[in-house]
């Protein structure tokens, strides 16, 4: 599918066909366009768990307002980071660029993250985000629909999934096939009001 | 362009063409494109600031790191959120919804973000790196490359720009013709240390 024509025809689905589920080789797919998503220092600290356990789904959905889609579609996605990565053997994330990239890069990580608990909580939101877009587009344009979810108690999941204390949850996406349509776009803004020229 | 092509294809330029410019038509092709991007509750609250004027982006380069991509590429963009969209005239984000829906979901919004700082603010980078990759997919597709930066000074960018008090910077992004390849990716993750089953 045309990207443009993705970036249009994906809305969030709410209702799925429960006996769909997507093959090992579609979920590696999906995941594999996730990982080409950019990375402040290439550090990558997403992190995407794959609920696809029936009994791990259950538990999530009591503690996300029991929202249909989080049982019924094919996978459910817990967009993971961990906040810790810019500091765990960070040169392996440029250990095939040319020693003097290298010599210059690694170190600077540390010193844009050290200290900074806020930057690096904020870097864990905009990278997952960043990669929940691309894994949205790439389920569209393999014929599937998604729902973006932050309803849920992060809380409970995390428990659930057995989240390590130096990580944090930034949303959920469902994935699968939709069976009814979205409702129509219920109030756009004005491009005006969301489009600036230069400055406020 | 495939949306998976565009996907792989996309790779952090920092190289561009400076007599190159978009039309104005392309700039409101990307910026529709980036507002199909989902918000929590339809809150709308990306603001893309599209930098254009050339002494604006000089004095963005000087708190930039001089990177030459902030003065070289067609377009600037520095993507922004408000903060507090949620609680103003939250109505108009779901007033074409049938009512008992408007009824529902527009006193939620107030419930779930009132008091909660940091949910506010996580829900900001959340949203704009959707919005974010939607733009550097959109580019993409259209025969365009881009770099995504968080490397400068946010608060010195902010002044430049003239941010309201209640909106706060995600990232910035340039969008141009591209004169030199990216490198080779210089570290990727492994996929089983990036995709968790199940549970940690």
């Amino acid at each position: 599918m045309n990207t443009l024509e993705a970036i249009t025809a994906r809305r969030a689905i709410k209702h799925y066909d429960p006996t769909h589920r997507l093959t090992e080789a579609e979920i590696r797919q999906l995941f594999e366009a996730a990982m080409q998503s950019p990375t402040a220092f290439n550090i990558q600290h997403w992190r995407f768990v794959a609920v696809t356990d029936p009994e791990v789904r259950k538990q999530i959905r009591a503690v996300a307002w029991d929202q249909a889609q989080v049982t019924d579609a094919s996978l459910l996605i817990v967009l993971c980071a961990d906040k810790d990565a810019w500091k765990k053997d960070a040169g392996r994330y440029w250990k095939d660029a040319p020693q003097p990239v290298q010599d210059f890069l690694v170190p600077a990580i540390g010193g844009y993250y050290e200290g900074r608990e806020q930057v690096q909580r904020d870097e864990c939101m905009r990278s997952t985000g960043l990669a929940g877009m691309t894994i949205m587009l790439a389920a569209k344009a393999m014929g599937y629909d998604s729902c973006p979810m932050d309803g849920f108690d992060f809380d409970a999941v995390a428990k659930i999934i057995n989240l390590p204390e130096d990580h944090l949850i930034s949303f959920m996406i469902a994935v699968g096939k939709g069976t009814q349509p979205a409702w129509p776009k219920p109030g756009q803004l004005s491009y005006e009001e969301v489009v600036i020229a230069n400055t406020f």
